[in-house]
């Protein structure tokens, strides 16, 4: 069996998220077909991440094993000409027999997009959340910083889920201003259900002033996801970057077109 | 009568163009239907240009007579509630009752925007043409200088149209690389229908090495349509600028939010 692995980059605004569904329209699913048609064949797909309904993936990894023969290159080209143009395959190939999509992954890097202008424009709106006032850009840049390190995210993550270990490493965390634009991006090992959308949501409290630094800890260390803010909704953010030991991806497995 | 003047956005994607159609949804259409909840009646709409179907417009002018005395801001307020989120009033306000949005431009902009990645973008596909090999920018930058001037674009304009005079005076015209990014500017007195498309179309024959500067010349000076190169695609297009004297515009009669 070979073990292949692809990347790829979706826009999240019309598919029901990542996973398979009967009869929705899934990221998953769509590149399922795609491969079916190729391959003759519908293999097991294995993700980096799990995308929500109406999240978008600049970069998504997937790897699933397949006894066929065809060349990667042919592989790329024949997904692209069958695929939607809302979901690209940008690059792919043949990783060792460990490389696991999700498990090798060792660190994960969300960006969440922010449009600050008194109107929504109609050529970012889909990839940014419009807050029609000035927010506090060092506030939040100040107050996201709790987060790095080892935390438990109770007070972070979707409120009915439970966790046997609500506890993930967050590595870096950063909120940056540029013009009218704030983007926020955390890089951690793994994340819980919600867990970036609903630090924003409770950023989105400090920038407007709602709430200070102090408070932002407090909520974190409650481990109360009633503490916390609302949830952001999902077209603002991406999953933006994967991070892989280079010797399971790179040569002699080097991906590339 | 006060004469109302209107600054809109719009993401020309799924509009069957700017000027009104029955049962087909136009940004003309949509914002009259806004209007008329607004106002209790539907005003003769005056634009600064029709952008044809799938043409964006980061910047479009209109105008339009009208007896009621709403004040501007709660008027722009009550059509952003009511559009949809894929037009936008930007701005508005009374204006001297001899401006047109049309007749009083002093000139207009349209930008052009080429992707030139190996992959076309989920996320730029709506707004860029994908053209995925590298393109001579040097050559396109020195062959569009030559519409620069007063000339006859009969070579660059539809080609089923008759114009009484197809002589129009370019104002500047400039190409310009930002990494895979290719952006055409040309601003002119007026236009011809398809005329920026056209030339578009032509530039990528320099572009792509099929023809040169000199080449480009010659097609402009043959003002045949037939030597041309093809139509670019409208979602590369956007009605970019308006620009007007500023005495129509600006204090007193200045448009603002």
């Amino acid at each position: 069996m070979r073990n292949m692995c692809l990347l790829l980059s979706y826009d999240g605004t019309d598919f029901h998220g990542w996973q398979f569904q009967p009869n929705l329209r899934t990221a998953e699913g769509t590149l399922k077909d795609a491969l079916a048609r190729i391959l003759g064949e519908r293999p097991k797909l294995y993700a980096a991440a799990r995308t929500d309904q109406g999240v978008h993936a600049k970069t998504q990894v997937v790897n699933f094993a397949t006894e066929r023969g065809i060349p990667v290159e042919g592989l790329i080209r024949g997904l692209n000409s069958l695929l939607p143009a809302d979901i690209r395959v940008l690059r792919g190939g043949e990783v060792p027999s460990e490389f696991h999509a999700r498990y090798s992954a060792k660190s994960k890097t969300y960006r969440y997009f922010i449009l600050t202008s008194p109107l929504n424009s109609p050529f970012l709106r889909r990839y940014t959340l419009h807050v029609p006032q000035g927010l506090h850009v060092e506030g939040m840049e100040r107050a996201i910083q709790a987060i790095v390190g080892v935390h438990d995210f109770s007070a972070f993550t979707k409120k009915s889920t439970s966790y046997r270990n609500p506890v993930r490493r967050v590595l870096s965390a950063k909120v940056k201003g540029r013009g009218e634009i704030i983007v926020m991006e955390i890089r951690a090992e793994g994340f819980l259900r919600y867990m970036v959308r609903n630090i924003v949501g409770t950023l989105l409290l400090v920038g407007k002033g709602k709430i200070d630094e102090e408070g932002f800890k407090a909520i974190l260390e409650s481990r109360d996801r009633d503490m916390a803010g609302p949830t952001a909704p999902p077209h603002g953010l991406f999953l933006w970057d994967i991070e892989y030991e280079p010797s399971l991806l790179f040569p002699p497995y080097r991906l590339g077109v």
